[in-house]
């Protein structure tokens, strides 16, 4: 049997990277750059001023000795700096303004006096450059800022607009099919028998894909015979990705490998030394791939964000998963030799973040994972970590 | 001037709770629930099966040392389990499927070998209960599942499917209104003078609370002119949550903070001890609140993500912002006595996470977040800040 770090390998493998698409800043949010972005002209785009004050030649006070200034005019934020600035005189300024040319210092308002139209300072020297963003000092006209794959959030958006740019390409999300199967499944909506359940691992997966901003063009609760499963997988198979969940695990009735093998579906492969999730069941087609997930939802959780999640972000070009390093708040312990991925919170407060471990009766516990923040992992060749081991943790919701 | 804790309580101090809405379960993901949720069955809902194998009774090989048992059906997943078994009897069941009454274990298929109607096992005992997950041990009809406040993921989303719930209470979203101010920002897709910038802040703010699914209600860039900023104002304080970036520090055209008194508007406090970010106005009104935030790109994040952020989490049931407390990967200096907000990555590898902070020119730079995970916080009292330092950090994304 495989283990985690060889499956996520060959899943991995078989990515490749998404078409471009074009989208507006905003709704472009989440998604990887799939151009370069450079900047459009220098920026700051001209010498600004970052403090209320006055502008003057740094020398004037520094070398000059210049005791009182002619304040010649205002410039505020928005205005053209108009003439440059000569010895003796001195410009009112206003945050964000443009320095007039010659002025190479600001004084701040708070350590002036201005009388009329002159204005004594009480400093006698200052620093030429104080309190002036250089034109070019954060970016020069033609400089790269942002290469392909960069991920747009926030402060990129904000960026962008800065450069003035509106659209950008990005890669995009695939397309997802999700087929239920499971004779013991209803939908939602209907009211259960004792010996079946609701499908709750469509909604799981829905929900997950969301952040990718994925709204799977297919979704079906299927029977478990031949005949439903031929129809199901067939259209499932249009899209770039086909999610099976259940059918997966040993059960006679288990048809799934038998008809993906029908479609020519070539399995990859079947299981892997992971806990829970080990029925993972994963192939390609010539367009796509195909998980068979295991149907407890515990399972379908940790197999989504352990290899579904990371295929995506491949495919969109969104680079690796983020994962954190933190220790243990309490000692956990494993049976068996399997890897296992357990829910943990993050613990609050003001000593170093660390996990504290949700306790719960297993793979098919429909309340596992209530209370927690994301998986830690528990390797499967250490039967028991201590308080305090450092173990790899992957939040629910990606930092990105 | 105030501190950044007392800024904070003043600005949580004066939030209230938002409306309830209903919400669809998809719909509803990053939201708190505004109900409590209860199991409407036992979960399991019945004695299950989790391996594929032959339900017995476990008395039958430990006590009765039986070694041939009869195998009179099978029940698949989905199916009604029917009679209960007798002594000397197994039922084939497949995974996920209903334990017969009478029987309280189940041998794996893998230690059985069965032939025509009978079957031998290669154990000779087996504990009452191994391989089926209890009726009822998960959760019991009834049992509060989930509390008011909860917040809605991709886990809770697959509990509420289980528990056939497709539509649920949660606290909506506050409204905003966005106004930029300055007469040096025009609109992204016009061609900046040189003194002038393109608006990047709004942009910031909108993609920010797309995180919270807030579209603003109202957006402008306004003249530094009263008449102008009047209109705006008047029309942006019917919003829950008014923004107002720039007009706050203390430049002569900064007529944001009379305006705003003249429309009744209170003033809880302006400028804070923090760096970037000390302008921040705060107010309230009947029905309100108004944060005024400085103009520069840096400061705008900022403040969006120590004083905005928090309130919009708290309005809407969230909870508290969720930060981490990482080690710095390298020494951090710090001039002056506010505490201090800057950008860092999160360092990757298979040591315990850490923060690498990104170095840029100041809260005008707007490459400064580039490449950035969060904001890491240095507190203003201390100037220099080890290596290995434990500091807060705020993601930009939160991990709820």
């Amino acid at each position: 049997m495989l283990n985690v770090d060889e499956a996520q390998e060959i899943i991995l493998a078989h990515t490749k990277l998404s078409r471009h698409v074009q989208k507006g800043i905003l709704e472009a949010s989440g998604f990887a750059l799939a151009e370069e972005i450079h900047a459009d002209r220098d920026y700051p785009p001209f010498n600004r001023a970052t403090m209320d004050g006055y502008a003057i030649l740094s020398s004037d006070l520094n070398d000059e000795h210049i005791k009182e200034f002619n304040v010649t005019r205002e410039v505020f934020a928005g205005m053209p700096a108009g003439e440059s600035i000569v010895s003796g005189n001195a410009v009112k300024i206003m945050t964000g303004a443009m320095v007039p040319d010659g002025a190479d210092a600001i004084i701040q308002v708070e350590q002036s006096i201005q009388t009329g139209p002159h204005v004594i300072f009480d400093v006698t020297e200052i620093q030429a450059g104080k309190n002036i963003a250089q034109r070019g000092e954060d970016a020069k006209k033609n400089d790269l800022i942002l290469s392909k794959g960069h991920v747009i959030q926030p402060y990129v958006i904000s960026m962008l607009a800065t450069l003035g740019i509106n659209k950008v390409q990005v890669y995009d999300s695939p397309t997802v099919a999700i087929l239920s199967t499971g004779d013991e499944i209803v939908p939602i909506d209907q009211p259960p028998l004792t010996h079946q359940i609701r499908d709750s691992n469509h909604y799981n997966l829905k929900s997950s894909l969301q952040n990718y901003w994925i709204v799977p063009s297919y979704y079906d609760i299927v029977r478990d015979t031949k005949a439903e499963l031929e129809k199901a997988i067939e259209r499932g198979l249009k899209e770039d990705i086909l999610i099976i969940s259940g059918g997966v695990s040993m059960g006679d009735a288990d048809f799934v490998p038998d008809v993906l093998a029908s479609f020519g579906v070539k399995k990859l492969f079947h299981k892997v030394k992971i806990k829970p999730g080990k029925p993972l069941w994963f192939g390609e087609t010539e367009t796509g791939v195909v998980f068979g997930v295991p149907g407890n939802p515990v399972s379908c959780q940790v197999v989504y964000k352990i290899f579904i999640e990371p295929y995506i972000r491949k495919v969109m070009g969104l680079g690796d998963m983020r994962r954190l390093k933190l220790p243990l708040a309490e000692g956990h312990r494993i049976k068996g030799e399997r890897t296992v991925y357990f829910p943990c919170k993050i613990r609050n407060g003001d000593h170093l973040s660390a996990l504290i471990p949700i306790t719960n009766n297993g793979s098919g516990d429909v309340t596992a994972a209530i209370g927690s923040d994301g998986l830690a992992v528990h390797p499967g060749d250490l039967s028991f970590l201590e308080e305090g081991t450092q173990v790899h943790f992957y939040p629910w919701r990606l930092l990105w």
